[in-house]
C-alpha cells in the first residue's frame, strides 16, 4: 500500500499516519520527494485497509499495490495456467471448449434434439437453463426440478456433461444431482452466500463477470468460491454495460488476454448473451477463439422462432456443425485444439 | 409493441409477423409509410416478447411501448405518491426522512452511542449493518446475530425504526425480528429469490439500486417484491458505476424526479456509499436534499478512523446534529418537513 | 511517479528501471518489500512519462502521484478560489452567477425578449448560440455572424455580458467582438489549437467537460488555455454518458466539490443540456446550488414549442423569474449570494 | 417517427400533435391501443424533430423510425459494401488492410526504418503522426511541418501511402501534400468545421470514433464528410470508455458486424491505441481480423522504449513481420485476403 501525503500534510500528520500503521502491526516507510511524501507500508492488506486512511488528515490518497485476490491470482501457479477436467474434457491450457445448448429447456424433444445436435458436432459441454433468473417476474422462470431432470435424460444418452445454472442457495442440492459445472450467472456473481455454498460444493463453477463488474471484482468473487477449497473455477466474460445502445451489452474480448495475465484460471466468452442477437454470435465467436479464450458458450436451439426465452439470439440447430468449426479454425489461429471426447 | 419493418422488407415478412403476433392473441395494425412499414401489436406483453421477433426475417427493430412494470407505476395511482409509514415515521410526500447510523455494528458503545446521536439530532430511523457484503473474502463479514441483538438494543432504547440489510433468504427470520425496514443492497437487486421472500414477508423493503442498473431495473426489482403482495418499497440511489475514477459512484440525482415521474415510491438517497468520502457527504446530501429526494441514508460513527469499515465515509457523530440542520433546509428548499417523532 | 514492479522482476530489471530514470534526469529510490520492489521516481513528469515505462521488463504498474496539470490546481492558490469578474458580476468565491438564455438566437424579438426576462428576474449573464454544433449536418447550424449581431444588440440594451460558443478558431475574431465569456462545447473540450487560440484572446472562457472526460482531463483541457496567459477559465459540468437511456445525460454533481478540492477555479452547471427536459431543469439546478455550485447555465425561450433546436429542455420566459428566486434559495443554503449588477 | 402518447393523454393533446406534425407538412396517422395512442409521423425528419414534441403536453415519449444518417447508411448501396482504393490498395469488401507505422514521426531513421519494415511485411498503408493531440499541453505535440516532409519521404522510397492525422483545418494544406489518407482523431470526430473541410477536400478520410461515441454519432460524424461530396470515408474503431480501469479502453469488436450492418463504408480496427499494452495487440488484432474488420491500423518502432510518444504500446519492428502473418492468418478465417501491392 502506498499513501501519498498532500503537498500540505504536516510532519505531524505524516508521522501519525506511520503510527497508525504500525499500530496494526504494517512496516511504514516514508519517502520524502521534493513536493510529496510518499508512505509505503507493508503489511496484512485487510488491516491496513482498514485503517481507512484516505480520509485521513493530510493524506491525498490511497494506492494500495499487491493484489487483493490470492487463490485467483497468476502468481500462485507462474506459468502454469489451470486445466480443469470435466469429464474427460479439458478446459484450459491450450485446450478449446465449445460449450452449447438451449438458452432454457422447454421440453424433452428440444432438449435431448439439441444434446444430439451438441454431440454430433463435437461439442465440448451442454448447456441448458432449468432455473432463469428474469428481469421481469411476469417471464417465464425456467421448468425449475423438471428442467434438470430433462438435462440429465440429455447427460444420459449423449454423454455430454451438463452445465446449467443455481440462483439459490436452497435449490444446490437439486442442481447438484444433475450439473457437471454449475452456472453462476451475472447478477448473481457479487452474490457471497451462494458463491460460498458452491465453494463448499466442491463442483467446477462456471462464473460469469457481472455487466458492470470490473475484472478485479471477478476475481475477487472467484476467490470466494477457491476459499472454500474449490478451485474449479472457469471465469466468463459475457459483455458489459456501456452507454452504447445499438447491442445488449459490448462484449469485452480484451478481458481474456488481461484475466489470463492476472490469473491461472480458465477464460469462456458468452456471445450469446452479449450481443441478444444470433447474426453477431458468429463474428464475436471468431472473434473471441482468435483472441485466445479458451472456450465459449453459445445458445443453439431446434427452432428459435418458438424458443420461450431468448429466442433471437439462438442459434439454428441445423447450422450448428458448421459454426462450430469455423470456431475450431478460429481457436487454431490462437494455437488451440477442440476439447471433446 | 412497435414493430419497425426493413426498408427492404418484403410483404411476406410483413404478413409473418402479423400472423405470429395473432398466434399468440394480440392484434397487429400495420402501418405503411413510404420508407418502412411500421407494425403495433397490442397484446400481453410477456406473450409478444416471447415471439422473440427482433431476430425475425425483415424486422429491424422491436420498440416496447408499455412499461414493463405494472404495481411499480405511478399510472396505478395518479398523481398520488406513496407514504409509508414506519412506526409512525412517515417515508413519501412531503415527508423528508432522515436514516442514519453506522456503517457495521462493532459493539455495543459503539451502537448506542451513534443512535442516542442520531435521535437528539431528529433522525427518523437508524441504520446499522449486522450482515456485510464484501467485495473480499478475506474481509470483516459482520457480526451476524450479535449485531441484530444490538440492533434490537438500540431500537428498545432510542424508539428509532431499525434498517438493516438482509443477503441471504436464510436469514431472513432473524432479521425480521428486529428490522422496521429490510435493506437490500445493491448487489442483490437482482437477487430474485430474496427479492421474492421480503416480499412474501411484508416487511418494508429499501431497495438500493445496483451500481449499473437502469431505472428500469430498479423498477422491475421492485415489481418482484411488489407482485408478492408487499406495497412497502423504498427504491434507492446509491451511485452509479461510470468511467470516472475520482470518486468511488457517481451519485445520480437526476433519478430523483424521473423516479418520481414513473412511479409512486418514495427515493431514499445514499451519499455516503457513492461518494466514499466524508468531505463529499454533505454537498450530496444538500443536493439530494433540494432536488425532491424523501430521505437520505448516511453514515455516522462516534470515530470514525476507528471503525471497522468504511470509515473514511462516515460522518463523526460530533458533527451531526448540524449536518442534519442544514439538510432540513435543503429540504425545505423543495418543500419537504423533516420526519421524526 | 511510483513504479511498482512485479513479484517476478529480477534485480536487472529493478536496475534497468533506476538507470533509465536517471538518464532523463530523475533521482529513482527503491523501496524492497517481501513481495514486490517499488520504485519512487522524482524528476520532470513529462519526461518520466516519455520513458514508457509501463511495457518495460519486470514492470507491474506505474503510478502517477503527482497531478498532471499545474496552474489549473489548487495547489497554486491554497484556500483561495478564482473569482473571475465579468463586467461587474463576480463568478467564483461566494458567488452565485445565474447564467440565462435562449439555445440558439433565431430572431430579434425572440432574443430580445429573452434577454429582457432574463435580467429582469435578475439573471448574471445572457447566453445564446450563434454558432451550433450539431450531430446531424442537416439540422440548423446556427444564424452565425447574423446571431452575433442580435446578441450585441441584447447586451446593449440590457447591459447583460454575453455567453456565446466559439466552434472554429477561424470565427474566433467575430466572436471576440460580441462575447464577453466564450464558450468552448462539450464537443470542443480538446480540440486543442482551440483553446489555445482562446487562451491567447486573454477573453474568459466558459469550458465545458466533455461527455466522457474524466476531471482530470478537464483540468487538463483548462491547462492549454491557462499556459497561454488567460486566467479566466469557467469549468462546466454539463452531465456525463452513462448506461442509463432514461435521460439524455447523467449530472454529475460529485465533480462540483471534487472539482472545487481540485482547482481553484470556479465550477458551473448546465442542467438543461445534461437533462434535455424541462421538467428536470429546476430539481437539478436546485441542487447543483445546494451543492456549492458557483453558477448556473440554463436555456430559457418565450415560446419553447416553437424553438428551432432543444425546445423540449427550454425553460419557460413566463416562469423564469420563479424559477430564479428557488435556485437563489438552495444556493443560500450554501452559502452562496445572487451575483447580479 | 412514432410519437407515444402517456396513458393520461387527451384527444385534445392528441390532437395538437397530429396538428403540429401536420403545419410541417408531416402526415400523422394515430393509432389508439387500449391503453395508449401512438402517432406515426411521416415527413422530412429535421422539420419533425424540430417541433421539439418530447416536451409536449400528453406526449410519453419520441421513438425514431428512420436513421439519421443518408449517405452513410448501409440502405443507398444494399448488399454492396463500398471498396475504397488507395494507391492500388483496395479497403473494403474481401481485402484486408494492414496499416502501421509509429505512433509519432521523431526522426529520419525512425521514420524511414519503420517504413521499411511495413513495406517487407505486405502492408498496406503506413502510418505515422506529424501532429499529434496531447491530453497535457506539456507533452510532444508533434515535429508538425517537418514531420510531414519525413512522411513524405518514406512514401516516395516505399511506396507507400501515408496515413497522417489534422487536428486543424488551418493545417489542412500542408496536410494534403503528403496524405493519402487523413486521420481524423477520436477528439476530433465531432469537430464538425474540421469534418466538412476534410469532405471538401475529397481526399480520402480515415474517421475514428470517439471515446464515448455510439455509432449512431460516429455514422453521423462519416454523413458530415460525404455530404460534402467525399465518398471515401473508414470508419476506426479504437476503443471506447467504460468503467474497467484495467486497460486504457475498451476494444468494441461487436462494432463491426453493427457498423457493416449498419453502413456501407469499411470498418478499420486500431487495437494499439485501445489497449496502451503492446502484448494485448497482438491478440485483439487476431480478434478483430477474425470479426470481419477490414483492416487494423497499428503501431510500430524500431526501438519502443526510445519512443518520444505511446512507447508501451508500439509493436517491435523486429516482431512485425511474424505478426503480419498471424493477422493474415485470422483474417482468412473471416474470408479476407491482405491487400498489398
Amino acid at each position: 500500500m502506498m499513501i501519498v501525503m498532500k503537498e500540505s500534510a504536516t510532519e505531524e500528520e505524516v508521522q501519525s499516519v506511520i503510527d497508525r500503521n504500525e499500530e496494526v502491526g504494517a512496516r511504514a516507510h516514508p519517502s520524502r520527494g521534493e513536493e510529496v511524501t510518499v508512505i509505503g507500508a507493508i503489511g496484512d492488506r485487510e488491516h491496513v485497509m482498514r485503517l481507512g486512511l484516505e480520509g485521513a488528515p493530510g493524506v491525498e490518497q490511497v494506492v494500495p499495490i499487491l493484489k487483493p485476490y490470492k487463490l485467483a491470482s497468476a502468481q500462485i501457479r507462474p506459468n502454469e495456467p489451470s486445466v480443469i477436467e470435466i469429464e474427460g474434457r479439458r478446459i484450459g491450457g491450450d485446450h478449446f471448449s465449445m460449450i452449447a445448448g438451449p438458452c432454457t429447456v422447454e421440453s424433452r424433444d428440444q432438449t435431448l434434439g439439441t444434446a444430439r445436435t451438441v454431440k454430433a458436432a463435437g461439442g465440448s459441454l451442454f448447456r441448458g437453463g432449468a432455473y432463469k433468473p428474469r428481469t421481469s417476474p411476469y417471464a417465464f422462470q425456467g421448468l425449475g426440478q423438471e428442467g434438470l431432470r430433462l438435462l440429465a435424460e440429455a447427460r444420459a444418452e449423449t454423454g455430454l456433461p451438463v452445465v446449467t445454472e443455481c440462483m439459490d442457495a436452497r435449490d444446490l442440492e437439486p442442481v447438484l444431482e444433475v450439473a457437471d459445472v454449475i452456472q453462476i450467472g451475472a447478477r448473481n456473481m457479487q452474490n457471497y452466500p451462494l458463491l460460498a455454498e458452491i465453494g463448499r460444493s466442491g463442483r467446477p463453477a462456471l462464473l460469469k463477470r457481472g455487466a458492470s463488474a470490473t475484472l478485479e471484482e471477478l476475481l475477487m468473487a472467484a476467490e470466494y468460491i477457491l476459499k472454500e477449497g474449490n478451485p474449479n473455477v472457469l471465469l466468463c466474460e459475457r459483455g458489459i454495460r456501456t452507454f452504447e445502445t445499438a447491442y445488449r451489452f459490448t462484449l469485452d474480448l480484451t478481458a481474456i488476454p488481461v484475466l489470463k495475465e492476472l490469473s491461472h484460471l480458465p477464460v469462456i466468452v458468452d456471445p450469446s448473451h452479449a450481443a441478444g442477437r444470433r447474426d453477431l454470435v458468429t463474428p464475436l465467436s471468431l472473434a473471441a477463439a482468435a483472441a485466445g479464450a479458451d472456450g465459449i458458450i453459445v445458445e443453439v436451439h431446434p427452432a428459435p422462432e418458438e424458443a420461450i426465452c431468448d429466442g433471437p439470439q439462438q442459434l439454428y440447430a441445423d447450422d450448428f456443425a458448421l459454426f462450430a468449426q469455423k470456431v475450431e479454425q478460429a481457436a487454431a489461429v490462437a494455437g488451440k485444439v477442440l476439447s471433446a471426447v
